[in-house]
C-alpha cells in the first residue's frame, strides 16, 4: 500500500471512528495476527473496533474506495486461518458489537450482535429457560465467527448446525450496502437463498452485523454414557445401529486411549474409567427424566450387543460437567503434547468413518509422525492433528504436505469433503480447490464476484 | 423463434432423444402449457422426457447453443405457474426421471431421481421402517418440483421444510455442465453453499437430476388432536404457548368454519366435531406410546386453559386419516367453491398471525369478495384464496390486484415474506419485487447470471 493510499484511508476513518476504537502501527495488537491454531502470523495496517452497522457500513465504502482489503475478526478461535489479515489491509474486529438485543418468546428468537460469544448466549437463554442447540467445542468464539465458518459441534447430530439456527441476518456488503435477509418467519420459498450463501462463506462476501437466531426451549434432563470398546472399529461401528433404533442421542463422540493420555498429562486429572482402547461418548437431552433414562437403557443394551466392554451411566451433572469439559479440552491436550501442529477437520460419510481413522493409523505409522484425534462420530465429521514432535523444519513441512495430501485425497475418495465445521480460511484453500470440479470451483469464483466485485473481503481466503 | 432455429433445435433434439419422447406441435399435451392453479396458459414449442442426467445435460448444451428457452416440469402441481412454459421453448419434462435408486442404512439417505413423486417416497421409506418427514399438501408433487420450491408442509414446525432433507444434488447447468454438490456426509463447511442457492430457485438457476435425501427412522405412533375454539384470535394466541411447553407437536394447522363448510360440500361428507368458529388440529409422532400420550394430554390441558372449547383425541388410524385427508383437500374445496380463484402464501412471524388474519377478514369485508384460508399455524404461514364467484372479468381483475397488493403489503409490514413454500414462479414476481430492497434484489440478478449467463432457464420466473 503506498503512502498516499494510507494517508487518504486513515484520513477518511478518522472522520467515522473515534481516536480510541481505531489502531495505526504500534497501537495494533499481536493478537490480530494470529489464531487459535498458531501457525500464521500477519499483521494489519489499520484495526477498528465498530460499534454499529452505520459504522461498519461507511468503513466499509471507504474501504471499497480506497481498494482497502478488509479482514473480520471475532474473538479469533478459528483453526484456518480465516480471520488472519494475510494481505495487510484493515481488520474490523468485531468484538465490541456484542449486545443481547431481543428475546422474542412468542417466535422463539433472539437477537443479537455478531461478537456475542457462545458462552453469553448459553448463559442468557439458559437462565431464562430457552435454549441455544450449537455447541462446538470452543465456548468462547463469536456468534459471528460460527455463522462465518457454518461452525457445527457435537450436538449436531440431534439438533444440526449453527445455519440451522440463522433466521435473520444484517449484512454489510463489501460496497457499504446494508441487506437484511430472512427475518422472524420460519418458512421461507421467495427468491434465491442469499442467507445461506452468507453463512459459512467466512467474510468473503460481506459483513454480519446484526443477527436473529431460532432458538428453543431448554431441556430439562441431561445424562451421559461414556462406553469403552476394545478397539476403534467396533466403537464406530456401533454408530449406525444407534442411530437405526429410532432413538437420537444428543452427542455420539469418539475417541482413542491415546487422546485420553494426552488429557490426563495435560490436565493433570485421572480420566474415569480409563484403561480402553476406544470409547464412545453419548449424551440424552429432553424434558422427562423417565423418557430419557427409557432412551439410554435402550442404547446400553445396543452398545453392549455390539461390542462395548461396559457401559457408564453419568446422570450427575458434575461428572458430566467433568467428562464433556475433558471431551472440550481434547484439543488444548494434543497442542500441549507437541510443539506445533496442524489439524484436518475432514467429513466423510458416516459408513466411511472407519476406512479414513484406519487410513490415518497407516499413514501415521509410514510417515513416522503422529496423529491423534477423534470425532463426532455420529455424522462423520473427524478432527485430527498432524504433531511436529521433533522434526526440524523442512522435514515438519515435507511430512505435513504429505500426510495432509494423503488425508484429502483419501476423503475425497471416500465421498467426504475438505471441512465438516472449520472453514477453508487460507490453510485448506489448496484441498479446496483439488476436491471442486471446474463448473462448481468457476461457480463459487463468480459468486464472489457478484458480492465483492473488486475483491476487498478477506480476499485470498476460500477461492 | 424464427423457423431455422427451430428446425436446427429440432435436428440437435432429434440425435440426442428418441422420437417417442420428444414432441413438437399436436403431440404436445394441454397439461404442459398450466399448473394447478390453472390462471395462466401458455404452450411450449418442444417437448422431451429426458431419462438420464446425461440427456438432459446433452439437451441443454444444445438449449444454450440455439438460445431456446427451457423449462423444467415435474408433475405440474405448483400454483404459482413455475412450470408453465410462458416464453415457449423446450419443456423438459422428468416425470420419467422417477426412479429411487438407493436406500443406504448405514447413512441414514435415500437417493432418488427428481420425477419421484412424494407419494411413491413415503410408500418405499415407511414400508421399510424409515421416514421422509416433509409434507406438503399435494402427495402427487414430485421431489424435484419440492426442492425447487423448497416446500414446506404440515410437519415444518418439529421436523423442517424441504431444504433441511436435501444432503445432495446433481443439477445440470444452462450451459450443459453437471455438478455434484453435497453428498452423503452430514456436515460441510468447504466453500460457497451452491446446494441451498440451488434449493428453492425453481428451475431458473439449474436442472436437478438426481438427490439424497436425508431420511430418519420411522415414528412407531402418531395421534391427533382436534381443538375447537370460540373465534380465530383465541385458536392463534394458543399457539405461542403451546410451543413454550417444551413439547413440539408434529403440526399445528389452523383453519375457520367457513372453510369446513365449503369442503363438506365438495365431500358429501361431515366434518367430526363440526359447529366452532375456529379450530386447531395438531399431531403428535414418536416411538412410544406412553410419550406421545404424556405429551398430547398436557398440551390439550394447556389449550383448554388458552379458551379451548373442547378438545378431541384422535388415536385411531382412521379417523386420524379422515381429518387429516379433510385438512388436505381444503385447497380443493375452496377451488370447488368458486369459479376461479389465486392464492397467497405468506409468512409472518408467528406473533403476527392475528394481525395478518384480522387483516384479511377486514379487505374480504371492504372489497366484498370471499377470501377463505388456512394456515401453519406453528410457522405462521397462510394461504388464502381470493375467489371470483360472480364477478366479471374485469371486476375480478381489479378486486383481485386491489387485495393483492393489501395483503402482500400488510405482510411486509409485519416483518413477512412473500411466499412461505410455493414459491414465486410468475404470479408473485411483482410482490417479491416490491418485498426486497434494491441490494437484495440486485444480488439475485446478478446470481441468476451466473449460473444462467444467456438467461434461457426458466427466463422469466423469480426476478
Amino acid at each position: 500500500m503506498d503512502e498516499t493510499t494510507k494517508e487518504n484511508f486513515l484520513k477518511a476513518l478518522t472522520k467515522v471512528i473515534p481516536p480510541d476504537r481505531l489502531y495505526t502501527e504500534d497501537e495494533i495488537s499481536d493478537d490480530y495476527g494470529h489464531d487459535e491454531i498458531n501457525t500464521i502470523f500477519h499483521l494489519p495496517e489499520f484495526a477498528v473496533k465498530p460499534m454499529t452497522t452505520k459504522e461498519v457500513a461507511t468503513v466499509m465504502q471507504c474501504a471499497n474506495e480506497n481498494n482497502i482489503s478488509v479482514v473480520v475478526r471475532g474473538a479469533g478461535t478459528g483453526l484456518v486461518g480465516g480471520a488472519i489479515p494475510t494481505t495487510g489491509g484493515l481488520l474490523l474486529d468485531l468484538s465490541g458489537m456484542n449486545e443481547i438485543k431481543q428475546l422474542d418468546t412468542d417466535n422463539l428468537t433472539l437477537t443479537v450482535e455478531p461478537g456475542a460469544l457462545l458462552t453469553d448466549i448459553k448463559q442468557y437463554t439458559e437462565t431464562r429457560g430457552f435454549f441455544y442447540p450449537p455447541d462446538p467445542g470452543e465456548k468462547t468464539a463469536t456468534i459471528g465467527g460460527n455463522i462465518s465458518t457454518n461452525a457445527g459441534g457435537m450436538r449436531a447430530i440431534k439438533y444440526g448446525v449453527t445455519r440451522d439456527y440463522v433466521r435473520g441476518l444484517t449484512v454489510v456488503t463489501a460496497l457499504g450496502n446494508v441487506m437484511h435477509l430472512g427475518g422472524k418467519f420460519v418458512k421461507n420459498s421467495s427468491g434465491f437463498d442469499l442467507k445461506d450463501m452468507i453463512i459459512g462463506s467466512e467474510g468473503t462476501l460481506g459483513v454480519i452485523t446484526e443477527i436473529t437466531l431460532k432458538i428453543i426451549i431448554k431441556p430439562e434432563v441431561t445424562m451421559s454414557l461414556l462406553v469403552p470398546f476394545p478397539n476403534f472399529k467396533d466403537a464406530i461401528k456401533a454408530v449406525p445401529n444407534i442411530l437405526r433404533s429410532g432413538i437420537t442421542p444428543t452427542a455420539v463422540e469418539f475417541f482413542e486411549q491415546n487422546v485420553i493420555k494426552y488429557w490426563e498429562s495435560f490436565s493433570q486429572k485421572i480420566f474415569p474409567e480409563d484403561g480402553h482402547q476406544a470409547y464412545l461418548l453419548l449424551s440424552f437431552d429432553g424434558q422427562k427424566e423417565a423418557q430419557i433414562e427409557d432412551d439410554y437403557e435402550k442404547i446400553a443394551e445396543l452398545c453392549l450387543e455390539h461390542g462395548a466392554e461396559d457401559v457408564y451411566v453419568l446422570d450427575d451433572v458434575k461428572q458430566q460437567e467433568e467428562i464433556w469439559s475433558a471431551r472440550g479440552a481434547f484439543l488444548e491436550a494434543i497442542k500441549d503434547s507437541t510443539t506445533e501442529m496442524d489439524e484436518v477437520d475432514i467429513v466423510v460419510p458416516r459408513s466411511e468413518i472407519v476406512s479414513f481413522v484406519q487410513y490415518v493409523h497407516q499413514i501415521a505409522t509410514t510417515e513416522n509422525i503422529r496423529i491423534p484425534g477423534f470425532g463426532h462420530a455420529g455424522d462423520g465429521n473427524l478432527h485430527f492433528y498432524v504433531c511436529r514432535d521433533d522434526y526440524d523444519q523442512k522435514t515438519w513441512q515435507e511430512k505435513l504436505t504429505k500426510v495432509f495430501d494423503a488425508l484429502y485425497q483419501e476423503s475425497k475418495t471416500l465421498g467426504g469433503q475438505v471441512s465438516g465445521e472449520h472453514g477453508i480460511g487460507i490453510a485448506k484453500k489448496v484441498y479446496l480447490r483439488k476436491s471442486l470440479d471446474e463448473v462448481t470451483y468457476t461457480a463459487m469464483k463468480k459468486i464472489k464476484q457478484v458480492f465483492d466485485p473488486n475483491n476487498i473481503l478477506n480476499p485470498d481466503k476460500i477461492l
